[in-house]
């Protein structure tokens, strides 16, 4: 009964955290809504998504077609000099949330990651470059993951932009607020000891 | 930054399984995709599912344009004296994959659902009755779900199919399969010491 739901299963289950399980689950409700409607709002969205949705052309953000430089970038309230990398785009909607930052971003769209053949050149290094320069930043905050890929993307651009007049900072490792080191690994906990701080 | 993308993440939070957080997640995943397959195979699935794929006009199997009925109902070398009613055309493929019934299916497409509005008109049981009397069922199976709405959905039938000659049944409530009475819960082992069977 599932085969010929199964190019639909298939395009579900490419999404991020969608199993095959969830995704035939999901065809399997989109096919016997008979009225579409849920079928046709998300064909509209995808449409509206294809027409109306670009990353930023200068700092990898989501936004319209119609705001480019998107909003991040043109704000005047927000700090100029400050400049704030991460992987990807969405990490800087988690970013804006928190609050914290209200400088520029720049997202590089990956990381290095030499198992799935993904060198350095689609990190779009230079375009990073020429903005530090161009747009004159005192300090880039490698705001990673901290994973293996990431450290080594971190150590890379820091590498690069040695040569550039400009501060590089990369987030802190530690605990996570309002855990304990009962609930912390040994990775993070030594990372916190090395990271200690005077109080 | 998500502003423009709402309605993606609106059509995606409605399906099932799918939070607002796992929407916004994959909403990104979405727009950050510059090459826009992972969109453009999803709105193609959704296109051929508009196009082809309908509830079989017979039992509500999901089925093809092509085939209605659908093959459970038209397979010569299915059983076609027992009618399990299902609530929902998901319920068949479960059923199905475990094996165990060779039957024909009939899909009511919901339940007796008085907090949601939901009456008897909508199950169609004029439509199962009309099946029952044409295609000669000896028995009609309830595979209803097992909580307080199926029980009353189950209840209602039996009403209704008293006067037909056919015998009803339903699926045992006892314990699961390789579970222990320290894992159940009251409701389910008074079920299953009601239903205890001589051995």
């Amino acid at each position: 009964m599932l085969e010929p739901l199964e190019p639909l299963i298939h395009a579900l289950a490419r999404l991020p955290g969608i199993g095959r399980r969830t995704a035939e689950r999901i065809a399997l409700r989109l096919a016997r809504d008979r009225s579409r409607s849920m079928a046709r709002e998300l064909t509209a969205a995808l449409q509206g998504l294809e027409t109306n949705i670009i990353c930023c052309s200068r700092c990898g953000a989501i936004t319209t077609t119609a705001a480019d430089p998107c909003a991040l970038c043109t704000d005047p309230r927000r700090v100029t000099d400050l400049l704030c990398v991460v992987e990807d785009p969405s990490d800087i909607e988690t970013i804006e949330r928190s609050g914290a930052f209200r400088g520029r971003y720049h997202a590089l769209m990956g990381k290095l990651s030499p198992m799935r053949g993904e060198g350095s050149r689609h990190l779009g290094v230079e375009n990073l470059r020429r903005r530090i320069e161009e747009e004159g930043f005192t300090e880039v905050i490698l705001a990673l993951n901290t994973d293996v890929e990431s450290d080594a993307t971190a150590a890379f651009l820091r590498e690069i932009l040695a040569p550039l007049d400009v501060k590089i900072t990369r987030l802190a490792t530690g605990l996570p607020a309002g855990s304990g080191i009962a609930y912390s690994d040994p990775v993070t906990l030594s990372a916190a000891l090395r990271g200690r701080r005077p109080m």
